[in-house]
Parts: structure tokens; sequence; C-alpha cells
């Protein structure tokens, strides 16, 4: 559907439509010249060759130093994604089964599905602002659950788990010998404080990016931090398929690191803005939604509504938005990424407002 | 063992030492300025965003125009190993087999192995100048062999599948159903001719590589070319792997390919003085070698030799190797990589003949 919406986008983009991409969590910030000049740097000083499958050791150690673990814990990937593709790769054998809550990131169910696991959905509603709900969760675990994935903040409700409540999901899953997968790709630009995996006793497995707070989507970064032992089978794997990240776009992500404050707080002002903007229009209608807790995106939904064959015909008014059918069993609902400009923000809402009238 | 090697590489270097490497099969040549400059002019245009899974239009296009083939069979992958990963994750099941000629580059093994795939190897020798058996090849197929890699030309032997023997290969393939994954990285810069695995008949697969043609190795970028439909199924794994290869690094492959003939010429030239020159000495020993078709590698023998420790003692004369345990059951053998200056080959391979002695 996310495949049809992006085709209808480029033949009315091609017939010279202008389209308000509400449809992509992709920051309109460019990546900031500081980073921009620190891999043309390395580039010219030759940082151009074969590297370590784990990472540089300064970078490890910056991250390892930053969530007071050791530098053998961390393993810098292509991405957030392909720390996620690893982990289940490794952990996961064809018939066991991963816990997911919905709404969710698309890509956990297809990585599921790729590898003969079964995933198995943890239904949240926007009527509990989203909340997981513990006994729900018991219920769907059993002896072939190996692994429960979470999203905080959430993509796409921006949503950040409650500290209690996550205490009570650790917990759980220590007692039933169940590893969490965390991803918190979103959490250093957090409007909300975040507690982080990594804060709670087991052995959980922490995911997290250069992309979103950094506004470095397209260089392929981030990083994972687990035992010891996974980290060393993480670093085997990334031999045989990816032999390492590019030394340059790491000494791009150890700048980034250098102006993390800086950055990140511009990023989040931003988007704390662009969220306000968003409710306070949306409040004035009829639609159901959870504020936001982080960037970059608003979950709204509307009783009875269709959001697939809605989101193909806003797109002939000019909006684009993810249905809610991409991230599970959420017809109602539709996801809108604030990645976009204030005005753009008001004039998209507004059409959609329109069209659902 | 690899490991080990590099381990003590560490060790010695820390403690002062000077080891002449020739256990890298990475050029000692920077990467072209041009190509650098064209990566960081993409990335002030703002080249740093989410991108195509399959790879840029304009790149495909070019590369499918040199293959006489179309976009759509064309993928772009980080580095060939990815794109051999993905080729073998997709088309083979637990159970199935692949038969790889040895020696063989590491990472055929280790990926069959880690998708529980048996490698089925296929031995060929220094006396017949590494020549496949078509009747040893014959012998090792069975209803459960789907995919046959070839390394034209090959790491470690550096030595191209005469054009006669590979028609019977393919031959072979075609009659028995299997898929040939034709790796040809160093092709681009081959002594002799190599005969692409396109240019037969059957449904062929053909990996490629900017790391070796252009000394772009830590950049990560390659791509294969396959029939329509793998070529979709990859695009997908890339969806929820690795996203896309960064845009600026598909930019300065991009530019990479406009001057091909200047720097491959160039690279080959030089490799060309440097096999020449490892050869005249070579040829003054007892070591049994063949004559490299390609860059990098001299894959020399002696009889009776156990690389493996003498590997690990030449070391301590300041020469690292790599022993051919590491390309199969080749104990016998050991591999040099010319990726360093004349002065420093001549020198080494002295070490060698000595510690032989």
């Amino acid at each position: 559907m996310l495949y049809e919406i992006s085709e209808k986008i480029m033949r009315l983009e091609s017939e010279g439509k202008k389209i308000i991409k509400f449809n992509l969590g992709d920051p309109d910030q460019p990546t900031p010249n500081e980073i921009i000049e620190a891999a043309f740097e390395a580039m010219k000083q030759g940082k151009t060759k074969y590297s370590s499958s784990a990472g540089e050791k300064k970078l490890r150690e910056e991250l390892a130093r930053a969530h007071k673990v050791s530098a053998e814990n961390v393993v810098v990937t292509t991405g957030s994604k392909w720390a996620i593709f690893s982990v289940m790769y490794l952990l996961l054998k064809s018939g066991d089964n991963v816990v997911i809550p919905t709404p969710y990131w698309t890509a956990y169910e297809l990585t599921a599905k790729s590898l003969g696991v079964e995933p198995r959905f943890l239904r949240t509603e926007v009527g509990s602002n989203w909340k997981i709900d513990i006994e729900k969760l018991k219920g769907l675990i059993d002896r072939r659950t190996r692994l429960l994935i979470l999203n905080n903040p959430n993509n796409p409700t921006s949503k950040v788990i409650d500290e209690k409540v996550l205490a009570e999901i650790v917990q759980i899953a220590n007692d039933e010998g169940i590893t969490i997968l965390s991803d918190e790709v979103y959490s250093d630009i957090s409007f909300v404080e975040v507690k982080n995996i990594l804060d709670f006793d087991g052995s959980h497995i922490l995911v997290k990016s250069f992309s979103k707070t950094f506004a470095m989507t397209g260089w392929r970064v981030g990083y994972v931090i687990a035992e010891k032992e996974l980290a060393e089978k993480m670093v085997k794997l990334n031999q045989i398929t990816l032999t390492n990240v590019p030394v340059f776009v790491q000494q791009a992500a150890l700048k980034a690191l250098e102006l993390k404050e800086e950055i990140a707080n511009k990023i989040r002002d931003e988007y704390r803005r662009r969220a306000d903007l968003a409710c306070s229009i949306l409040s004035k209608t009829k639609m159901k939604f959870s504020r936001p807790d982080a960037p970059f995106y608003v979950f709204p939904g509307y009783d009875g509504l269709n959001s697939e064959s809605f989101a193909l015909n806003l797109l002939d008014k000019g909006v684009a938005i993810a249905p809610g059918t991409a991230f599970g069993d959420h017809r109602e609902h539709f996801r809108i990424a604030l990645t976009l400009s204030e005005e753009e923000i008001e004039l998209g809402l507004k059409k959609i407002c329109e069209a659902l009238k």
C-alpha cells in the first residue's frame, strides 16, 4: 500500500502537481555542515579502506562511555535496521515467535516473516494513550517466545512507554527468559524523558541510530549495545555481509556526538513547535489522537475511516499520508510525519480536515 | 587463524615493529580525488536522505548500459559481500548445498554455514593451473544442489577461468537447473580478458564491486545483475536491512564509472608490474605457483609446508601472509597480496625465501 502511494506521488509530481508529503519519516533539515566536513576530511586522509567489522575503536569507546558499558558491548551498524535484522537473524529460529506491540514500525514484521518467525501482535489503543496492557502481553507469551520488540518512543504514535509500565514489562521478560530488543532511535530528541532499557536488570538489547538525532538518515549509521557474546556474533555476521560502516561515515558520526547537545536541542525544539501546531489544529476536529511525546509523528484516527482509500483519494487533493494499515491492524488511523515546514503542516492538515467532512 | 595473525600483527606493531603486510586484499592506492570530491559535492547538495533500495536510477541505468541489460536487472548493494549474502539468503534453504571451487574466498563458506547450507568443495590444484575439473564438478551435484559459486578471476589464485571450461560449466549448470553466482570483482582490472557470465545462456547472476577497480574498498558499494524476479526480492531484502547505499556514495560511484578507463588502466598496469616482479623472484625458488591473470594475489606453495605455523613464525621476521587453510584445504600454500610497493614486495619475498630454507 505504501508502495502504491509512493508510485502515485511520483506520477502526480511528474505531472507537475505539488504534494505535501506527510508520509516520510525523513527530517527536512539537512545534515549539519560540520558533520559533512568531518566526513570529507576523513576521506581526504585516506579513511576509505576496509576496517573493523565492530566499528572504529574511538567511536565505540565514546558510545560505551555515554551508555556506561564496555566498548566490547558496542557494535556500529549500517543503520538501526541492520542492527534489528542482525539481532533477529542471530537470536531467532524458524518456529520461534516474537511479540510486537502495535501499531509498529513495518520492518519488524517483515523481518520476522523473512526469517520464518511468527510475529505476535500486542494491540494498543488510542483510548488508553497507546499503553501496553500487561495482562495481554502475558497472554501472548509461550515457550517459543524468544524476543519482545519495544519501540520507545514509538513510530507511528510518538508515545514514550511509562517508566512503571516498562519496569513491569522487563520483569515479565526476565521471569520468562525473553530478550527485549529496545529500538530507541527517537529517544535523544524526545520531548519527555525516556527510560533506557539498559537501566533495567536483564540481558536486553538497545538499538540506536544517528539518523533522527542528527538528520543523518541517508548515511546509514547506527549501533547496538548488547551482551558481549551477542555483540561478537554480530561482528562475525558483519564480517560476512557488510565488512564495515565506511570509516569516513563513522568519523562523521564521531563529530555528530561532539555536537550532540546543540544539534539535538535544535531538532527537538523545532519538532515540539510543529507537534504543538498539529495538536492545536487536530484538537478542534473529531479526530482521536494522542499528543506526541517525541518527534516525528502524529497518528490520528477517525471513527469508521478506511485510511487506505482515504490516503489514495487525499493524494488527488495534494496531500500524502501513510494509512494505519501500514503499522498493523489500525485501519481507522493514519500517520502524519511532521517533517515539513509549519506552513505546509497547517495547509496539509486543513486539507485533511476538509476531506474528512 | 587470520584473526590470530591480525592480533599478532597489532601486538607487534604496538611494540614498534615494522611488518610487511602481504595479508590484506586492500589496494595501497588512495581513492582518486575526483571520486572523493564527487561524494563531497553530493553531501553538500543534500544527498544525505533515505533513497531507493534498488539504487539510484542514474547509476542503475549506467550499469545496465555497460552490461547490456535493463535497469530492472541491476541492484546496487552495500559491497559485493552483501550481494553474495543476499543471493544466498534468498535462493538457499537449510539442507540445500552449494558447490564452491577451492581455493575460495572465505566468505562463501562462512555464509553457507551461517544459512545452514552445505558447502561442497570442488578442489583445484596448482599442477593444473587451478583448472576446474568438469568430471569432479558433475560428481558433486545432486538434487539439493542449488548454486555454484564462481570467482572469476579467483581470490586467492588470481586465475581467470578459461572460456572453453567456463562454457562447459555453464552447460552443466543449465542442464541440472543450477544457478551460477559469478563473483567477478577483479575482472575490470584483469591482465587477460574475462568472459562474463552474462555472455552465456541461462539465468545466472553477476556480482561486481567498485572496491578493487577504483580503490574504493571502504566505501562499500557494489552491484548485482540478476533476473528481474530475483532483483526485486533483493530490493525487498534491502528495504528491511539496509534501506539504501548512501546516495553520496552512489554519486561517487557514478563519477568512478566516468573515469573508469583511466583509473582501471593505471591500477592494472601497476599490479602487472608487481606481479611480474613477484613471479620473477618466485621462479628462482622451489615454490610452486601459477602466474596471476589478474590483481592482487599470488598463491605459492611449497612441498610439505604447514602454512599456518609458517605464517605465525614469519610474523616474527616482519612479514605477514595469509595461510592457505584460510581458503580451503590448501595447507601447503599461502596467499601474498601485492598491495605493497615494489621495494616492500622484493624485501618481503626475500624474507619468505630465507624462512623457507
